[in-house]
């Protein structure tokens, strides 16, 4: 059994926010801050945290071990610790990184700390937070994750910050009811959506590329409602705080569906790990070379264990082997714009 | 700020499992042993565990509030205390309890603590748990999930418990890729998922009743692909530990997909509070009324809040109203039977 919890992933005690945050903030639309981030540094990149205890270096993980023994809290605070120097090392060079839930909620409350700090340190370095959360629920289930993530918490009137994402990923699946429950803090809270429309993995096509009865693509009339539901919520720069999760690996369905979606804003997975590469992702950008973040994961964060940085990076120095590979990431990405 | 955490809701030191529990186990099918209760108890009645403040007693909220202020930890105490007392009273007429995730996340980790307690108590009390996360999501991502919510957590070969549902709900959105790393656990730890195939909400239309080229609407194929998926997982009663959510709000549909998935046990919402009926719920069951179990949560554990309970038991009545409440529900679903 473990020997005590970590200081780090004890849960902090709740402060209310407070009444300016309480209410309803006169802040610039999350959209824009990303696009203008992106257009600043010149750098369409969102760097995923889904740090996996088998891809983080020994003497880091030994460190922890040995002071919480080989236990899920060692395990939340080893993520932390990882998050925290990628993070030191790139924040400068993305306008955004993109944490996966899964990766810590798997190890219940102390990963959700771990989650929750993770957002909360990535914000203390100007970073936007995208977490891939991909919730799906209606009614008064979905007001909650709503507010639990980019809301405010309720509790009789005195008001709490929640997860604090910037953006969550939804999935369609139960149509508007599912959505509904987001605008209202995408509007009020300046927050903004990314709907599952046609996703980066293999089996996406058993449902997603189903043809319906006017000779459409399921995924094509996805686009088109996730387009309708982010009609009232449009930036100064065109493009809607509902945006669409839109796979590299498909790169003539992503090319079509941008140009069925010009208002819509695309994440986009399948970047390097997962098989896509630099020309596949021609068709995801505007004319402007804008509308679209591309996610790297493994390929950022495990970069010092690929043969490309190996030689280079001593295992100790993965977060500067990351930096190398956004740098790279980011020249691939230019050679198309 | 609240004065200090609650002692429930501290998360507990993880000790690790037996190395028997650890190993593979040998156990009778989760969904042998749900029908099993099902049929003991007469009573095919999951009762859904969704708290809110709103709904939960003054008298109750205001001794926490009074311990604890008004907090997130006040609001995982008070969810605990209640869902306590409900599983009192009900955990001798109903085989299962389905607590709906999204209330206790969107307290943050002290909100978790109070799901995994619950859950744990409900255990303890003989209740068959269905956890409502309805996740989705692929590969190394949907395996997270999957460890954490249905199978083992794995730290450097050392083994804890996770949130330890006996079933999940599942979103197909993505394919068999966000299904498939539910099977193993389905298999090797005799766990249970239900996927989301037509659910009970209004906009459930919008992409699940999409015409097909063949004619046929979404939800269809999607419970052609679920009733696959489960194919290699039939237990006794001649039901697939790969179950599909089917919403009582749709009785035609509902009807139609269950005689085409013979095999596949449904999860029904959208009874009582959402305004499904007895009548309505005839389809879902098979020739020999099995092979459905019909949710409500709202009109059980709010049960003393309703005119038709409201003049026989007090506030502080709330669990045997909920008690009542029961009854009466099986009594009407008995007339179908």
């Amino acid at each position: 059994m473990e020997k005590t919890l970590s200081v780090a992933m004890k849960p902090k005690p709740h402060k209310p926010l407070s009444e300016e945050r309480a209410a309803k903030e006169e802040k610039p639309m999350i959209i824009d801050r990303l696009i203008s981030k992106i257009t600043e540094l010149e750098s369409p990149i969102v760097v995923g945290l889904d740090p996996r205890l088998s891809q983080i270096p020994g003497y880091l993980k030994d460190e922890e071990y040995e002071k919480y023994g080989k236990t899920p809290t060692a395990a939340a605070e080893i993520f932390y610790r990882f998050n925290k120097e990628i993070i030191d090392k790139i924040y400068d060079i993305v306008p955004a990184v993109k944490p996966q839930i899964a990766m810590y909620e798997q190890f219940g409350a102390v990963g959700i700390t771990c989650y929750i700090e993770t957002i909360k340190y990535a914000h203390s370095k100007g970073l936007i937070v995208i977490g891939d959360i991909k919730r799906g629920d209606i009614a008064s289930t979905a007001a909650a994750y709503s507010d639990g993530h980019i809301g405010k918490v309720n509790v009789e009137g005195v008001y709490f910050p929640g997860f604090e994402e910037d953006f969550i990923t939804l999935n369609p699946y139960m149509g508007y009811d599912s959505i509904e429950p987001y605008i209202g803090n995408c509007q009020n809270n300046s927050k903004g959506i990314f709907v599952l429309v046609k996703t980066s993995n293999k089996n996406s096509v058993q449902i997603q590329d189903i043809t319906t009865s006017d000779g459409r693509p399921i995924y094509e009339h996805v686009g088109a409602l996730v387009s309708g539901w982010g009609k009232d919520l449009i930036g100064r720069h065109g493009f809607s705080a509902v945006g669409a999760v839109v796979g590299a690996t498909h790169p003539s369905e992503a090319k079509l569906l941008r140009e069925k979606m010009p208002h819509t804003f695309f994440l986009v997975p399948g970047y390097g790990a997962q098989g896509a590469s630099a020309a596949d992702l021609k068709g995801v950008f505007t004319k402007d070379y804008i509308g679209a973040i591309v996610n790297s994961s493994r390929g950022i964060t495990g970069a010092y264990e690929l043969e490309k940085y190996k030689k280079d990076y001593a295992e100790k120095d993965f977060a500067p082997a990351a930096r190398a590979a956004v740098l790279d990431m980011r020249k691939d990405l230019q050679s198309i714009i």
